[in-house]
């Protein structure tokens, strides 16, 4: 039987799955890395370390030599930035998507009409995740490194060249980049020239399913693969985990509860948002990726079960607590801006609030209380979609809230919409894994992705609970509008305080 | 040797304290009772309750048959409202400052010009505690109740009354109830008229120095007093607690941190503040006591306690947590407002926050935020005495919160004031003592207090940290004000939610 190795390139680890000719999981294997945050807004990652995690996984899903492993394809977090220099050695760490040091760079795009520029032509919002500012940033801080640089590549072309020796992207990770034009789907001149940079300075780009050539003889001893194995290019991991639910146009949202988070669907036009809320990258001249990253996802839960009743305890724990809180957590509201934001209100100075607090409120309310916030957030974020798509049919969820029942229905409930808890877990390998059947024709179209990508349980919204849900939505809105003029000054507050600390 | 009983009959508990005649105490006694709060705003108590736990406090006092007792003399908390029958006799509970019931007839009065019409005659500011107010709701929601009625008293009138069977009040008390005009400092005939009754219903004021008449002869005995024990009529908690502390001017300011919390002087003129902050009750033609009552003290502490650490845990783990936090809490700021509050923002709808959070804040951080929020929120109330009076020289504390040296160098860093936590820990049952003494002519005058109300420890601020606090507070009072456009939303969407849960 054949196999195909779907590996998805996370922001903490690298997770790979060996899938057989049928889509069934066969083995799984991952390797976690350190996020390098020993700066503030700095978060970057040793594009070494990631590939030496990348030959693990591989190594290790193709440990029983029956195995006869026809491809490798990738999902990857999007954004990152690495320079090269003209050997294609490394110059720098993978400057990642939750890097925000370009900050001051796009408050300046955003008080000239660089930004607007930005999105109108890329589809990128105003954001330090977004490579353009990236390079603007390194231009004025490390004059010299980016003169050094002949090359400018993410951390999954670094693992495809290292594994094929050819520095390839493919369409939907270059459209997270700021520098690759929403109608022409080329990298933009004008982008190019903003960020000073030339086109012959990144990798070619090409579709998803596109195959880049064997794996390395090298490569190929070493981790047990076939000298006939295919590299494929792959996919970003915003547009796999749409694709890899299922959600292939506009008629459903998918939402994705990791780490962080996010909301997206395909559309079938561009769309540029009024205010910016959404990001749009091209697939190909009929798709487009359109959606919201939300920073704050579960890492808010890890962090209130530990703020709240410590970190001894379980999720399970966490769970059973906010059950017992009545809907609506009797009033109380949470902002869960822990870590800025980016959709809906992309502010990276944002911090989290709880408002409308009484006696009444006890840990039940507050743990209960943080997970209604982490929905109405998504939802003010799932607005931006709704304003440009119209409103879906149903919700199509992946990600680790999917293992509570609870969150669940409370996603029903709160965006009042049938919500489906898919059958893949891991959307992102198995969307990888799906790209590579076509790239080896083993699947036609893309629709053939239906045939795996089952339902396991569907959630009705309760409409009682959906009413009460609604009339906290607007409220919570309303707030956010006032707190949001304090985010600066509380950012900078926190940094006066903590320079007098050292 | 002669023997003083002072009693302060508070929200919930009565305590009394038998001081000797060089002020020394020789014995103390409480009883607690509750405060009938079982349905939404309201708060009452039954007199007959209070009667009979100031009944115990005596008689446990008087126990020793040698003690000859001179006299017993009160402090007492404000604004109650009772309703006697021509008889005399009970026609309602008390209903005490807590219960929030006239809020609506608060908010017509603000609309209209009577809320500043009060303001201006009497010094009371707009709060459904005040009786004017309870008394226009009372006679739209239970008129005939209201006709019923032939004398409205408060709790330390009606204690008073059964005790020497005569209706009396004293300055302090009837400076509490919106009917007693500042200049005059009598009754207020326009007043009365919008409350719609008439100045033989009330009791009439006397000095708190007066002396009622012995404590009648089946008391006497019944409580084993003598028969020519004198009952001197005292006055209200907010006089005694400030004098208690030897505040007998505007030189310093006097913080009381009990459940609720105040901040008092005396000043010398009668003080009208243009936002009404503040209120100004008279003492006599050239005292007035100043000041604001802030809701949230002692209580909010309590409940973060068990919200953060569960019910098991006491207050030293709480203040030992709270103390691992740096200074400002790493820019989390607590807003205490889980009662709605009084001064400094005067809207019962207020409700609490947390705001600027971020994965940095854990449990310390959250624990200690909360008692930087409720001193920010007493500094706060500050202000309108500041801008009246002028700053005063120091602080002098009182109540629960001086059992933490941790706390009290916080009010000092926070208030950036020198801190005084003074020696007797009851002001309230010491002034009343001491009134006593006055009226027996033990003591000459109102300044001798000092010869028995000394200070305990000085607090001096920090001076890094009170910048640090500087600056916190510029950015505490501009989110507050933020913040508080949402506290009648907040209140609605509270009131929704429940009714459906019922």
């Amino acid at each position: 039987m054949d196999y195909i190795l779907g590996i998805d390139i996370g922001t903490t680890a690298t997770k790979g799955i060996l899938y057989d000719e049928n889509a069934q999981v066969e083995g799984q294997a991952s390797k976690s890395y350190p996020l390098i945050q020993d700066q503030n807004g700095k978060a970057v990652e040793d594009p070494e370390v990631i590939f030496s995690a990348v030959q693990d996984v591989i190594f290790k899903l193709s440990q029983n030599g029956s195995k006869n492993i026809k491809a490798i394809s990738w999902s990857a977090q999007m954004h990152s930035l690495i320079g090269l220099d003209k050997n294609k050695q490394l110059l720098t760490n993978s400057i990642t998507w939750a890097d925000n040091r370009s900050q001051k760079v796009v408050q300046e795009a955003k008080n000239s009409n660089l930004a607007d520029q930005v999105y109108s032509q890329t589809g990128m919002p105003p954001h330090a995740m977004a490579p353009i500012y990236k390079l603007m940033w390194l231009k004025n801080e490390h004059p010299q490194l980016f003169e050094q640089a002949n090359y400018w590549i993410g951390i999954k072309e670094y693992v495809v060249y290292r594994l094929t020796n050819k520095l390839m992207t493919d369409t939907t990770m270059a459209a997270g980049t700021g520098l690759f034009n929403l109608k022409t789907q080329q990298w933009d001149s004008d982008m190019l020239e903003k960020a000073e940079i030339k086109k012959k300075q990144l990798p070619e780009v090409a579709a998803p399913t596109m195959i880049v050539g064997n794996v390395l003889p090298y490569y190929a001893q070493k981790l047990g693969l076939q000298t006939d194995t295919k590299v494929i290019l792959g996919a970003s991991d915003g547009y796999s985990s749409t694709i890899g639910v299922n959600v292939l146009n506009n008629e459903n949202f998918a939402i994705n509860v990791g780490t962080s988070a996010a909301i997206r669907v395909i559309a079938p036009y561009l769309i540029k948002d009024a205010y910016k809320r959404v990001f749009c990258y091209p697939v190909d001249h009929t798709h487009y990726l359109v959606g919201g990253p939300i920073n704050n996802g579960g890492i808010v839960l890890q962090w209130a079960k530990n703020a709240l009743l410590g970190s001894d305890a379980t999720f399970e724990d966490y769970l059973t607590l906010a059950a017992v809180a009545s809907v609506g957590s009797k009033g109380l509201l949470f902002y869960p801006y822990l870590g800025g934001e980016r959709a809906p209100i992309w502010n990276s100075e944002a911090s989290g609030s709880f408002v409308g607090l009484t006696r009444q409120h006890q840990k039940a309310e507050l743990a209960r209380a943080v997970i209604e916030g982490l929905i109405l957030n998504m939802k003010m974020a799932a607005e931006g979609l709704l304003d440009n798509v119209g409103k879906p049919r149903c919700l199509k969820l992946t990600g680790g809230f999917t293992k509570s029942n609870f969150i669940c229905q409370l996603i029903a409930d709160i965006f009042n919409l049938p919500t489906v808890k898919v059958k893949q877990k891991q959307s992102g390998a198995f969307a990888a894994m799906f790209l590579a059947r076509q790239a080896l024709g083993k699947s036609e179209t893309l629709n053939d992705i239906k045939d795996f990508a089952g339902d396991e349980k569907i959630y009705f919204p309760n409409e009682i609970n959906a009413l009460k849900y609604q009339k906290i939505f607007t409220l919570y809105k309303q707030i956010e509008h006032d707190l949001e003029k304090n985010y600066h000054a509380l950012a900078r507050l926190k940094n006066e305080l903590s320079d007098s600390i050292q």
